[in-house]
């Protein structure tokens, strides 16, 4: 048996290791077109910005582990152009020496990644604009970061962007980020990064949003970067870092017929099979299914990636293991504040037309009796039928990861609203609340399966004029005073029963507190007087997150 | 419709406001002994050794908001001491003016708690001896503790007693543990607190293990207090705090011939409902179902004996809420150490002769290559014939608490060591690992499970007469020569293909590594080449954790 792997890093070095695992006799050769076959690449932004102070600490399995513990003919600077499926062999191409030559396969493994995107304004190809893929980019971002640098432009704001300003920042440099759409971290729903956004222009940074750049050009004989926006103005920099998003990088399997979807990632089945049973394909290079829809997507990501290569040596030796699919489990360490998110986001919800409920909680890390307690925003979203978890959100400082890696699990498991109820989880006080953030989260969104707590959302709040909504803020006075939404009444929850005559009986109430839990006892006790009434999910908080201009 | 509660707390309080949520117009009854309805317990040792510098942060619930927002009849100093069933009233006592008086019922909910167990030692009746139930004892405490003592000896090295000992070294008080088993935190499997012993030994403390106090005396006209050992020994303390468990409060359900169970606590039906319809009872004073063994226990833990308050308030009023069982989910933090758990330990299934196989890994709390991972130690209960996931353990320093957490949520879902590979949680490098612990807990238990991976525990390695195990420590020389286990030969694995002859095959072969991943390897390779192979499930780092002196 003889197993090619092209690519190596998460996907394609666990496929091999895995292989060599199962089988000591087959032959196992993977191709590599970089330096190295095994690299952290979530890693680099750390290593360019000093957190991680050696670039050895990047290479996870160094090349001569790989060949004598695992017995890898690992051939870096090495890159398949071509794959012959009728006569199984793949031609390759020796970088190093420009040699060509055909390497023969009982099994190919595709793990070629996904490659950044890089779009075709004007002056793209300076040496001044960088990306941030491999090693290399990471060494000359290195080098530029540590040289003289006194202001990078970083255009996208997705992970790797925000991941890059910071680091940036942290040498000391003055980061401008560029973002066509109108919030940064776009895989999240805006409202839940709204505090993120604030939170990184108090440190300086310049966030550009709903803006581009229409070209580049290069001055001062090439030691600076002009960069024209769409709006007309000019920004003068060291550098820019370019991560306006990836795309699977597909194109070998494409030229000999194998099957991709139509968002350019290779078709597999969940043994990892492509449509020849003798090729697999894994990691950021292939189309995967989405847990909660079903659908078929592109999410790349690490974890899977590893989990796939593992599945595919699987199925060569024929132990079973299948894939089965992604959920999108994503965080991400911004200036010391983290957002973490898992299953779907409510605008692709919306996309989809698929039914779905939400619900926010404000709630602490830990018991807030005990010190250093942090506030998150957790959002919960769900079936509103049969309570059934779709996805989460959480945004904060500590303990944010914990929150979403347990919805992780609980949408993987099927679970409802009606189980995080149930939820039993550590407490003591400086880890968590007798009433943990989960069970919160699955007391509100039961309440309003349920119907006991029927919940309003801040955009329709702000478009009052059809709903005509009595608003009802039922914090203490001076919480009143210092902000509040616009056209609230101000009853104290705690004199709520003695001025109920106070309240309109012929039009629906809003009511509303600092984070929803006065505002749903409030619910609570007109709605037994006779009123019609319906809490804001999250109360003046959300508002504050959705509208943080305050209007 | 009248509701009287007995006892506040998590569970008396969390009944108490959830019946008035769901209800405006009943009339509820709040009857507390102490002074307080509603405070923090769990934060109560924090509070003694100046962690939480405030004593009103401990009062969760004010009792002027339980009268004024959730308009309770709240009457502290007021002990319940008889229940009428036929007559449906409770004699209550007034602890300020000893009047007595019958107070009506429709439901009555019995939320009298647990009691510290006081053992019938000679001398315990000393001013001296304190235990830590409520508000009274920790103030009592705080004042010793902040006063002149010098020296403190905890009997019971059990959560409160451990808590207890770190806050009073905070205070600069040197302390001796008295612990009657052979291990501090005896909820745990012995060789998961070898690490956290250690470490308490390190702060100083004096932790005597297999001792037990014979009696107490005053001395020094009462300012101090002689603690005669068993062992002989008479150790002179300023104070002595008594934590040696606790016993259901069940007494005065008992004598209303209200059902308990054989360890005392409080029979109730799902619903929280005792044999009497009219009558709940909820918190530590219940017993509770195991949700993992489907057995009665008494495991006393604040966040379900919220749950359950909340259960008894919706059954009153007619909503749908059971309560599934408690699975014993707990964390204790030891001097900057953690240990957490979550369903059945080991001893109790062998206790119960349930089929159950573990595993034990040792992996970063996020990825090695980021700086501040931290080792931690887990280890993973299952059935060996399905796989099912029965409990979990982890000791470490930061981490623990989410993956216990994590495993928590996968008990519930009933999910099995399989599911735990396909787990996909929160990957950057600061906050796991692309391969979680969860992960790699899943890869382990489901080889073992498959067959992939046969492993053998330290036990029966330390009791090789039977197994004549060959010993094969595949670690580096330089590992093996710092220390290893008695009478294993050392091959290096990047050396063991070529070093295949110097290995019997007439033996079975245990192999080790630091923590099992280069033993696993090493087992793949032998046992494809013919030998019969175990590997020694966490290596020489369990084995240490299990014969700590190395012996």
């Amino acid at each position: 048996m003889k197993i090619v792997i092209i690519g190596g890093v998460a996907g394609g070095a666990s496929a091999a290791t895995r292989a060599r695992r199962l089988n000591e006799d087959c032959e196992i050769v993977l191709l590599e077109r970089g330096q190295e076959p095994s690299f952290a690449n979530c890693g680099m932004p750390y290593y360019v910005g000093g957190e991680i102070k050696s670039r050895n600490s990047l290479l996870v399995a160094p090349i001569e582990r790989l060949r004598q513990r695992y017995r890898l003919d690992v051939r870096i600077r090495s890159e398949a152009i071509k794959i012959d499926r009728v006569n199984k062999h793949v031609t390759v191409i020796n970088l190093a020496t420009s040699e060509e030559y055909n390497e023969s396969f009982d099994k190919l493994i595709i793990a070629t990644g996904a490659s950044p995107f890089r779009p075709s304004t004007p002056g793209i190809d300076s040496s001044r604009i960088l990306e941030l893929r491999d090693l290399k980019d990471a060494d000359r971002m290195h080098a530029l970061a540590t040289a003289n640098a006194k202001h990078a432009v970083v255009i996208g704001a997705g992970f790797i962007g925000m991941e890059v300003a910071e680091n940036l920042v942290r040498r000391g440099i003055k980061v401008t980020i560029i973002q066509i759409s109108d919030q940064i971290l776009p895989t999240w729903d805006s409202e839940m990064i709204t505090t993120i956004e604030d939170h990184v222009r108090k440190q300086e940074v310049d966030v550009r949003l709903n803006e581009s750049v229409e070209r580049f050009e290069e001055i001062e004989a090439g030691t600076k970067l002009a960069i024209y926006l769409k709006s007309g103005e000019m920004i003068l920099a060291d550098f820019a870092v370019v991560s306006v998003g990836v795309r699977p990088e597909s194109k070998l399997a494409k030229d000999s017929d194998i099957v991709c979807g139509a968002r350019g990632g290779i078709a597999t089945n969940p043994s990892m099979q492509t449509n020849d049973p003798d090729i697999y394909a894994v990691g950021d290079a292939v189309q995967v299914i989405d847990v909660v829809t079903k659908r078929t997507t592109q999410i790349p990501l690490a974890g899977p990636a590893n989990r796939q290569g593992r599945i595919a040596a699987d199925h060569i030796f024929s132990h079973k293991s299948n894939y089965r699919g992604t959920q999108g489990t994503a965080i991400v360490g911004v200036f010391g504040m983290t957002a973490a998110m898992t299953g779907q986001s409510e605008k692709l919800l919306k996309r989809d037309a698929t039914p779905h409920e939400k619900i926010y909680i404000h709630p602490m890390d830990h018991a807030g009796y005990y010190p250093g307690a942090q506030p998150m925003t957790l959002k919960l979203l769900f079936d509103p039928s049969n309570g059934k978890v779709l996805g989460a959100q959480a945004v904060g400082t500590t303990g944010v990861d914990k929150r979403i890696d347990i919805l992780a699990i609980a949408i993987q498991a099927g679970m409802t609203v009606f189980d995080l109820e149930e939820v039993e989880l550590c407490y003591a006080p400086q880890y968590g609340s007798a009433k943990d953030p989960i069970n919160m989260a699955g007391f509100v969104a039961s309440g309003v399966v349920r119907g006991d707590q029927p919940i309003v959302h801040c955009d329709k709040i702000h478009d009052n004029s059809d709903s005509n909504y009595f608003l009802l803020d039922v914090r203490s006075e001076a919480e009143f005073a210092a902000g509040h939404i616009p056209n609230a009444i101000n009853i104290d929850l705690d004199r709520l029963r003695e001025r109920l005559n106070e309240i309109p009986k012929d039009r629906p109430i809003a009511t509303y507190c600092k984070v929803g839990q006065r505002g749903y006892m409030a619910l609570r006790i007109l709605v037994q007087k006779g009123f019609k009434v319906v809490n804001i999910s999250g109360g003046y908080t959300s508002w504050c997150h959705r509208f943080p201009s305050g209007s």
